[in-house]
């Protein structure tokens, strides 16, 4: 049950984050509430808060398809909340981002989610890089950077669940959903398939 | 003693930071602030250096009724020293910040303060975490990423301490001083009693 | 084989960043991609990411000479890779960078590839920093400070797979890549050289 | 004599830093420098690159007088040819920076240098966080912090031998060459003995 609430709560803040930032650091602001969760979260349920990377994690066989399901069930139900409370505490955007192009939205968001879901696995779920300090702080940034570079293309949200959260304030249009969920998911599982192939020896 | 002395070094600068920093990258030098200052302290007195995170290291059991108290008079202390230099140093402000809504100033200190104990405890007194090497930066871009986010609806103090500082040199008015003892106090509370309830085999 | 995959989907992303990444804050972006590819990666190639570093490994004596030839054709394939889809997700330049000084664009390569490399050997591949968990942060922000520094001198590749893939999108002239050769692999090897006589016995 | 070459490299690419860099991000290029040569060269030297740090860590009993003599010598002979090669490299300031107001100019670097000296004290020398992997970002932050509140009173140095590189290309007036010698050596000299005394069964 306490790998739910980390879970819970850590995705609250990152699409609480997501939803709140604006101007120049916008991208660098939500990169440091998931770095800061990540670290608060990581020892107890392994700090995902993105459905995209659970499904990375249960391909590359660190958690069970049963657990993954209740994850991914309460980042979305984290991403719920944080809406309402955005909704609470600002006004929410009059139009929704309009991407310009759905092939080049579609590819921002599988590279981006494809390099996140690649730092995630060989970070926190490896054996060569077991009791580091810099998990949060790589994964994070992996954000920054590829927000950074994919914001235009795609809203750069690499994570369903920060998807959803933006769409339910009208950041995000509904009928771009799609984009996210075979972008994020797609991008993430071809990381997975990359790092078995990669590491045979780490199971 | 030395704890003391920690805790009234450590709030010092954090407060000089708050009532200094100005302009586009204010948030990011405080934070940066409380992080160094945090990695000199926390081997000594655990660096709180905000009687808002001392209440929830009480809830959780890692620290005395007396040891608490103390501590926050030598954080209310550091504060007021702080407030003396940042007088002596630059113009106080003319007018301080007005806060256009009271529920929602209350509602973002409490979520920012909850989001800052959450951090400290897990990160800073949980098992699982003991040992590492990211403490500081955890908790400094707790408050980098919420300030961010809160800093227009409630200036983003997530510390009486810092509160009380910034009302001493006209940045904070005193009539709104309940909101940052009540948003602070609360919000630490309740990250305190998630963390005892998410971790009950850790004492 | 694992360790050339990973040198190129580490340049791949590196090349990315840097042929995408544009405005302020356009180095920390890049300096980002560059920290979070080497905590993805280090633990399996060494997190090269760079011709000029792979040399300067060989001459420290910590890669052989058919690896480090590998690496290089990894490390210029990915950057190949990312030119391309640079190229199609987004313009690419109408002009390359004009180089105002030749001899400057060289010293500022040569320097900051020579902290660059200075920096890899010791907290990468020195006895004395074994184990650490900075050697991410500590790499890729010599890359933000010295292409801060050296950015309008000479374009701040400090890598000869960056000037490479810069090239190919136009952003850097083909008849200035003598420079990034030169200066390159110049500084890098200076660096190795130092670093062997300042540490005798770490062999 | 290794150590002696470190603290001129180290030394070197920070007043590099310091001369070379300019506009909004400034400081935070110059503490970038500043932490990835501390995490280059820290197992080596101690990493100083500062005259009013190896005082401290001198008072504070952890360098002798002999050695500390030829730290100092290599710190500023760093500090001279970083300023050569700025002088090369680009056109140095037409008139130093003017100081409103000397007594707040003195304070302000001796506050800055007493935070800077009780991190490294704090970080690099205790007991308490022997082993950590943080020192170099908790060290290059409190120059990020006390640099960016404190700059436009004294320029920041925090450091004479930045003072003296910076007095060489003209960014400061030889004449206020004093104020960085009292107030930098004064707080770092203040800092040892509160660490002392704060820390007396730490030799």
């Amino acid at each position: 049950m306490n790998k739910y609430i980390t879970e819970f709560i850590g995705t609250f803040f990152l699409v609480l984050a997501a939803g709140f930032a604006s101007g120049e650091h916008a991208v660098l602001i939500i990169a440091s509430a998931l770095m800061v969760m990540i670290y608060a979260g990581g020892h107890i349920s392994g700090a995902h808060y993105n459905p995209a990377v659970t499904l990375a994690v249960l391909i590359r066989g660190k958690i069970g398809m049963a657990d993954a399901l209740v994850y991914m069930v309460a980042q979305i139900v984290g991403a719920v909340a944080a809406a309402l409370i955005v909704g609470f505490l600002k006004d929410i955007p009059a139009e929704p981002i309009v991407l310009k192009d759905t092939t080049r939205a579609l590819t921002a968001e599988a590279i981006g989610t494809f390099a996140l879901a690649y730092v995630v696995l060989n970070v926190a779920t490896a054996k060569g890089t077991a009791g580091n300090s810099f998990y949060g702080l790589a994964i994070g940034f992996t954000v920054y950077f590829a927000g950074s570079l994919m914001g235009s293309l795609s809203g750069g949200a690499f994570n369903p669940a920060v998807a959803v959260g933006a769409s339910l304030i009208n950041a995000f249009a509904w009928s771009n959903i799609w984009i996210y969920l075979v972008g994020c998911f797609g991008g993430a599982a071809l990381a997975a398939l990359v790092f078995r192939f990669n590491n045979p020896d780490d199971k």
